[in-house]
């Protein structure tokens, strides 16, 4: 048996948004941009992929910018306004993605100032030092909606009212949360909003970020003037064709199933699992995140036993998997290093069964256990 | 009957291209990042199109950096080169794709010092001028290989001895070039060069950036350490699968096989219409490339009448061809401003037929009539 419980760092491409695709491949494959039929309808498509992911979030299409995924659209975001200012203050918090972080160091190193704001042992961020930490020199706040890690769902509707008391732009990465938490730009106020396609069963290589009609960035990528002048070069037809196809049939539906399949998840664990931790909050979460601690167990060897197991799971981000560091998100969490270190993520996704569920926790309670016979420390 | 020759502009995704991608969207659909079986067979498969891309320049697989495009691996290369250093002098050429362009304008206004190197009738960069140019602040050489407006091949050979004489690194777009042009990095002393995959028949969203072994270049989008630490987030496997397997296929026959079909198009369009004109050189030319002018005729209507009897074409570049400028191409040859807007690129693939050459002559010589009977200017 396979179960593939890794759906925080990627998703397989539904069935629809490989059909939805497939026309823009081999048929109407035209650069948008050209003025002959073969580029109007690539063009139409585009248009109609842009209203797709803008209805989702209750924007205009002309907010919406395609880019090449989650990680452009932070560093177009964030990098976007700094470089419009020569320098100045940036809030983010301590839980954020590499994408968001490492982009917020590379700014400090030119001379901005960064703020990372606290989390409480759940993940929540510490909104009265938000307030505190503005300055008159503020010129982006970064907190994410929902963590990548330990699925915490942040309340971007006080951060986004917050800010526009003191008028200071926010974004949020939203590459997690996306068709999985409502988001509505009318009631979140937020400014900047980055989605990522490959999380939510589209193309990998896609992703979008939502710009409030009104605000200037700097461009990351420069040359022609696609993506109203915010982002250059040959616009990905056939991958925001798929991003759209994903993100229309994404549903409620889905998300009531996972929350009930993941909660079945947390509950078997806990319960069949001596000392197991559930990381993050047991409420607010992400409907497809559980992220455990298991003491006395390294949270690497836990992926390679479930491996032969055929269990995809993670220990964090994907994009540190390669890192031996404990995670910075469960740091941050005040959760210590013993038990940072034995951590797991399993992420499920709407074509996760039960089925699959239950074999992953008899395989963790075998493995877990015959780890800690193994084991000196327990 | 249709004829679509605009494949400068883009081309349709080969079918072996869309089989080859198929199962990284479908079942092999792990994160490259990840270190489960779905994961390792991604990075797996993400390696060997690394091996086949570096192959075909005659590279190491490690200097092969994927990007989602042409125009970012080009922003890559300049910006990532510009601001390893705080100011400095950047050498181009008048007839650069605007990716290069307005990365250059941009770096102007940061406080760079760009030189435009001016080119003769035919479109060939000035190489003594280069050699005058070059200064001690000079930081890096950007001169394109194969031209996208009129198919001029430059030679990056003398271009790279210039170059590596004076210890300057020098970048090359080869978007146009790559597969129709011998490309040899032994050979050609290029540090950087520029790719793109939906220009040969692969999907849109993919590039790479070949990067010399030992280059330094500060990263364009910060966050995970993918792509030897030189490009952030999530690897698009499936389409840097495509555009291997569309480097694979694309070989010697194809080149000659377009070249011969051009060259009939080239042949009978000077012969069949009245003061028609090539631009561009007639040798040294892309092997798919076609630019004529037509003295007193409109490019734009041009474009339309063709588009309405089914043949795609363009005036220009894609990128800018919702744009009503002249040419700053064929401005820089020196070409006058009407026959600059008289004219029309036809740009051919290996899936072009003669019978759509021949349809398109046709075509031609009725619109060019009809259009001069219209006109008042002949």
């Amino acid at each position: 048996m396979k179960a593939y419980l890794d759906n925080g760092a990627t998703t397989r491409t539904a069935s629809e948004v490989w059909e939805a695709m497939k026309p823009y491949f081999l048929d109407d494959y035209g650069n948008a941009s050209s003025l002959h039929q073969w580029g109007r309808n690539a063009s139409e498509a585009l248009e109609r992929a842009r209203a797709t992911i803008a209805s989702k979030l209750n924007a205009s299409p002309g907010e919406i910018i395609f880019t090449s995924g989650g990680t452009e659209s932070d560093n177009l975001a964030i990098k976007g306004i700094a470089h419009m200012h020569r320098k100045g203050h940036i809030i983010t918090s301590k839980i954020e993605h590499p994408a968001v972080l490492k982009t917020c160091e590379v700014l400090e190193k030119e001379g901005y100032r960064i703020t990372h704001l606290d989390v409480d042992r759940e993940g929540f961020v510490d909104l009265s030092q938000l307030e505190m930490e503005i300055r008159p020199e503020t010129i982006l706040v970064s907190v994410m909606h929902g963590n990548n890690e330990i699925g915490v769902v942040e309340d971007i509707a006080t951060i986004g009212s917050i800010c526009t008391e003191h008028h200071i732009p926010y974004h949020t990465d939203a590459v997690q949360s996306f068709t999985k938490e409502p988001l509505d730009v009318k009631k979140a106020n937020t400014d900047l909003i980055s989605l990522s396609s490959h999380k939510i069963h589209g193309p990998k290589g896609v992703g979008a970020l939502f710009v409030r009609e009104g605000m200037q960035l700097k461009k990351l990528v420069d040359g022609g003037a696609h993506e109203f002048n915010m982002r250059a070069g040959t616009e990905n037809v056939a991958g925001v064709v798929g991003f759209a196809k994903a993100a229309e049939i994404a549903n409620e539906g889905h998300v009531g199933y996972m929350r009930s399949l993941r909660d079945r998840l947390v509950e078997n664990v806990l319960k069949g699992i001596l000392s197991s931790h559930l990381n993050g909050p047991p409420q607010k979460r992400l409907c497809n995140n559980a992220n455990f601690s298991f003491p006395g167990i390294e949270g690497e060897s836990l992926i390679l036993y479930l491996d032969n197991m055929g269990i995809a799971a993670s220990t964090g981000s994907a994009c540190a998997s390669k890192s031996l560091q404990p995670s910075h998100v469960l740091e941050a969490l005040g959760v210590d290093p013993e038990m940072a270190h034995s951590s797991l993520r399993l992420t499920l996704s709407r074509y996760t069964t039960q089925e699959e569920i239950d074999y992953c926790v008899d395989a963790l309670q075998e493995i877990v256990e015959k780890l800690r016979e193994m084991s000196p420390r327990v």
